[in-house]
């Protein structure tokens, strides 16, 4: 794990929190990208070494509208820049941890990324991701 | 706002979870230090330019007894370091946003810290904080 990348808060509306991380932050979004196999729009503000990364779900059937469903808004995932996310996923994977995904997928932002189960992380879900 | 300074983590129990993040984070705390006045003990890692602090109740009234009590473990706070918490405070202020604390507290790791309330920034409970 080199440093945080960014840290992923789910959101109702884009539009409402984007102005409200602007007024937050200091600074405005400087991307906006949607996953469509996430089905998410994701918002990017760049503070120092890590993102904030706003996520609002696109339909119902996403894993942020079920978050939201579940828990209401608010933090969603923290993610750790790696090296190499294959030899990562394999050192952790032998220290016990629980990958979501066997192999890496696309991520937004460019990233290949991988997520750990939250049950073996203190309910803390982990994102491991590499620029592509 | 400068930078991700920490983001601060609510486990049940610390020894437990100096374990875990360890394996986790392939690096060993760097220090454990007690807040009396939070009831809690925390304990710090370093990755990259943004700590992970993990926070343990020391007493029932803490609030991240109440924290867990309500919502179990999980990611509790994020943390960003500012260059003048007086001034940002103000800044905030002035936006709309609510503080938890109108004058700047002394916090874990030597700084000077500010809630500002979850309600007013997508239930994200943040922190300002600054170096003494």
């Amino acid at each position: 794990m080199q440093h945080v990348e960014h840290i992923g808060i789910a959101v109702k509306s884009l539009a409402f929190s984007n102005d409200l991380f602007t007024k937050l932050l200091g600074v405005a979004p400087y991307k906006q990208e949607g996953v469509e196999s996430e089905g998410v729009m994701t918002s990017f503000f760049q503070t120092g070494q890590t993102k904030i990364e706003l996520l609002e779900a696109t339909n119902p059937d996403s894993p942020i509208a079920k978050f939201i469903e579940k828990k209401g808004e608010g933090i969603h995932h923290i993610a750790f820049e790696v090296a190499d996310i294959i030899s990562e996923m394999a050192r952790l994977k032998s220290e016990g941890f629980t990958l979501l995904n066997e192999t890496p997928k696309p991520g937004a932002d460019n990233k290949l990324v991988c997520f750990l189960h939250p049950k073996g992380t203190n309910s803390v879900l982990i994102e491991l991701c590499q620029g592509m």
